[in-house]
């Protein structure tokens, strides 16, 4: 890619000297990078906020409005005397009822956010489909409310318990159990580490459809569970396209065995469809048949700046038009989100000039010339129609993962002040950017904005998956302040309902959005699926005081 | 295209003199071509079988297991008087009760394959939600059997009544409702027509993400109500991933008000995936949001013939690592398919030698210069590594139609000699094949093969969307005959369940196939099917006897 990126911006300069306005496609310098990848998923919230472990405020205290189902039976020995006898193995149950355990069962009982902290003292990990339909039989007659945990990498409190849930915990499901490579269908075990399934593939030279910053400890069962969008959504589509069977275990045991490898299948209701993104609260997934593409031999990232919001839409409509079938990413970051990442990182932002708006753009295809010469073309489109002012593109690996890095690096730079308020938001493109303005603004009129320590925020920043129409709204603060939420909260909720947006684009609803359903979905919606709630689990054990 | 096409096929004579085995990839001389393409559906089975519409055996007759359910109300004019009142207009109601209006009902009656008919007297259409609604409900409360109706151009009886059940005709609701140029989301009502929309989209430079025979008559809603499949599924994926939102109105007259536009909305259970492939039995589809892709603005076409199945997946496997991201089908045709077309039409085959296998390859991507390079690629290996052993390249558009000819002709061609018996499978695709292979063998071995009247199987037949694994096995008879029937099944069900296969890829279950659902799916899979009828359709008055 390197020597041919080098013609393309030879190319470029020559042409470009001869537009009035000086603008430039160069090539990126070396730059020195701090890596801020995050750990776990990149649009988390800030970290270290609330101290160590032991510290975190439990859920029940910081949700004191719910309260304990009295209906759910407490853990006693003769409970985990049938759980240790049905699991066997010294790893598959941690058990803080019998004997003290806490320290060991502490990680289950929190999120890597430290926002929710649960209060079981039972952790169970099945190692097989009949294990979990057991498990979950048992529970379900035993009226014991259980909680499905992945890799624990949610952003909503999803997959830790609120009070005394018993923690099912799929890591010891973790094989890959067929790919068939003509076809491209993998079939896996749900607890399959989304990390090491990509990397399997690409020794088939596939790829999992999709990629999200935890990828390196999110289970590919909780990405289905969760419906999980990312980073290759606006590629390979959604998981409701791509998944193409899903086996799950309901609360009274029952195997759905829908685990089908076939790309056409009209035999009857898709059933699967309703577990992916049901969040664990009618059956747990077990294992997953999924369609993966081939992996594409190049790929080029280029960021732009650009002047207005106008022109971010424009330059999105003709890389649709012109990058078509190899644009596999087109990301949005304003100039105030990158400032702050200049601000915490120290790193040279690769466009000399400041912008009110930069694009990420990356293509993927099976032609490394190819793609260069449609690259090409458009960046000399869009700098010609002046619809961007500025651009770099990267030349190599190392400074594709730079350029990815002023985008995938915000999320952990906001945090740097202590806290961060976190909308992750689905709005019609035209008016995707307002909402940011008209949040900054409040801000301002409310006297809330400032550099000194007397002011909560430090600044309102917006950024995403513009090609998805994927905003992530977000207000860095020094502390949570309620004078913050108050003008955030219900104005962001009413904004999105007016403009028929949603109030959970990817991240899913968990506990942290529950009670905001509302906004995004009608009364008669929320009624029908309570309607599926209750007819798969009656008994209301299945990750309960979430979802809705 | 044209100029570049030529480019491509005097680079690649040069080169192929060099090979030992005579092989060429050829332009395409320009032939005469009988348009065979059919009306409807081009998977659809033989016209003209059973004689004219007044002579249509009633499905009723052909299925005498099948009994009027006496749950049921008969229509009375009090019935019919609540309707005109509700739809007012001239058109909307279509009355067989009141007064005699026979001729007038049996298009809504009938199927166009000529193989269903049924005794309805009644044919409402509701030109609103509202209305729908209001019919429903009506419906419900007085126990009022009604079919859903689209286009009417399903291949399993989906859509015409059995008994006296009211058939809902959706064409007065054809309103395309928005389009989105930055998003490519499309909002539209339920009966507009495929290709209407598909035209409207052209004019936006967009294309609606799927594509059949049928599109002249079927309609969007029906397309979404029965999941089908056809021509782009391979390149844009299936209806699950690319349908939006879905307005849809319940028995008992709840509109389930899912119309979302946005890509990622993750609040809650995904409801409208339900809808999608139910065949109208738990409420009818009104309206649809979908995202749209961009139009290509080159397309290739090629045909090659092949010596094996074993060729033909390793062409697949190329075709899709080499052409990757602009391949936009891969279409399968057996020796035996080509000769009947050719014994139908007189039309000379592109390709001079008869081969055993066939494959139609097109590429669909933004630069015709990039798509000929990738495809001179891709021809010169599978030519060189002896994967094909020829082949010939559309010059023009005329010529891309005339080669989709050979593929599309096929199902009209089958029906030349009488009757068709038409299976619609989805296999593994290393088997894909060897069941046509199979059924071949135990034609013979029953005699029932021959090029003589006394023979009643002419040939058995095997093409089809090879990109998606989804074979029709096609046997072209001089008549539907018992011993024929008793040879295939139950042999082909069984044969499909044993591979995990499904015995409706994309056609659907409707009447046809409403018994055979267990070959494809589980007992288990049933019951929970069953839990989802009757949690939306109580009194099971949506299109009763159907389905499962």
């Amino acid at each position: 890619m390197a020597s041919r990126s080098r013609t393309v911006l030879g190319l470029r300069r020559a042409r470009i000297s001869s537009i009035p306005c000086a603008r430039t496609i160069r090539a990126l310098p070396q730059v020195r990078w701090q890596s801020t990848a995050t750990t776990e998923d990149s649009e988390g919230v800030a970290k270290g906020t609330t101290g160590t472990s032991k510290t975190i405020k439990f859920t029940s205290e910081s949700y004191p409005d719910i309260k304990r189902d009295s209906k759910f039976a407490e853990i006693t020995e003769d409970h985990v005397k049938f759980f240790k006898e049905l699991l066997g193995t010294e790893s598959a149950v941690i058990d803080g009822v019998t004997k003290d355990a806490t320290d060991d069962i502490e990680p289950f009982n929190g999120d890597w956010m430290r926002k929710f902290r649960g209060h079981t003292k039972l952790v169970l990990k099945p190692g097989s489909t009949k294990e979990v339909s057991k498990v979950l039989k048992y529970c379900n007659d035993n009226m014991l409310a259980v909680v499905p945990q992945g890799g624990n990498s949610g952003l909503v409190g999803g997959s830790v318990p609120v009070f005394d849930e018993i923690v099912i915990n799929m890591s010891r499901m973790n094989t890959i159990r067929s790919f068939d490579e003509v076809s491209g269908s993998l079939v896996a075990d749900a607890g399959c580490i989304l990390e090491v399934t990509d990397n399997f593939l690409k020794e088939k030279n596939h790829i999992f459809p999709l990629d999200l910053g935890a990828k390196g400890s999110c289970h590919i069962g909780g990405n289905v569970a969760t419906n999980a969008g990312g980073l290759r959504l606006l590629r390979y589509g959604s998981l409701h396209g791509n998944v193409l069977g899903i086996e799950a275990v309901l609360p009274d045991g029952t195997i759905v065995d829908d685990l089908g490898q076939l790309r056409k299948n009209n035999t009857g209701y898709d059933l699967k469809q309703l577990f992916i993104g049901a969040e664990g609260t009618i059956g747990i997934i077990t294992g997953i048949s999924i369609l993966c593409p081939r992996r594409s031999n190049a790929t080029n990232v280029a960021i732009f700046g650009l002047e207005s919001y106008e022109k971010v839409q424009t330059a999105f409509r003709e890389a649709k038009g012109q990058l078509s079938e190899i644009l596999s990413a087109f990301e949005l970051m304003d100039g105030n989100s990158q400032e702050l990442v200049n601000k915490v990182t120290g790193n040279k932002h690769p466009l000399e000039d400041k912008h009110p708006f930069y694009c990420l753009v990356e293509t993927s295809g099976s032609n490394a010339e190819h793609d260069n010469e449609k690259l090409e073309k458009f960046l000399e489109f869009v700098m010609e129609k002046e619809i961007v002012l500025d651009g770099v593109l990267a030349q190599d690996e190392t400074q594709v993962r730079s350029l990815w890095g002023w985008r995938e690096g915000i999320t952990e730079c906001l945090g740097h002040w202590g806290a961060v308020y976190k909308y992750d938001l689905s709005i019609p493109i035209a008016e995707l950017y307002t909402l940011v303005e008209e949040t900054r603004v409040k801000m301002n009129e409310a006297g809330l904005i400032g550099d000194t320590d007397e002011h909560p925020v430090v600044e309102v920043v917006g950024y995403g998956h513009m090609g998805d129409a994927n905003l992530h709204l977000n207000i860095a603060t020094r502390s949570f302040d309620k004078k913050v939420e108050k003008v955030l909260e219900p104005f962001v909720y009413e904004w999105i309902a007016k403009r028929n947006g949603s109030i959970s684009a990817e991240h899913g609803l968990g506990l942290a959005k529950k009670k905001y359903i509302g906004y995004s979905k009608s009364e008669t919606m929320i009624t029908l699926m309570k309607q599926i709630k209750n007819l798969y689990d009656p008994n209301g054990i299945m990750n309960p005081y979430k979802y809705m």
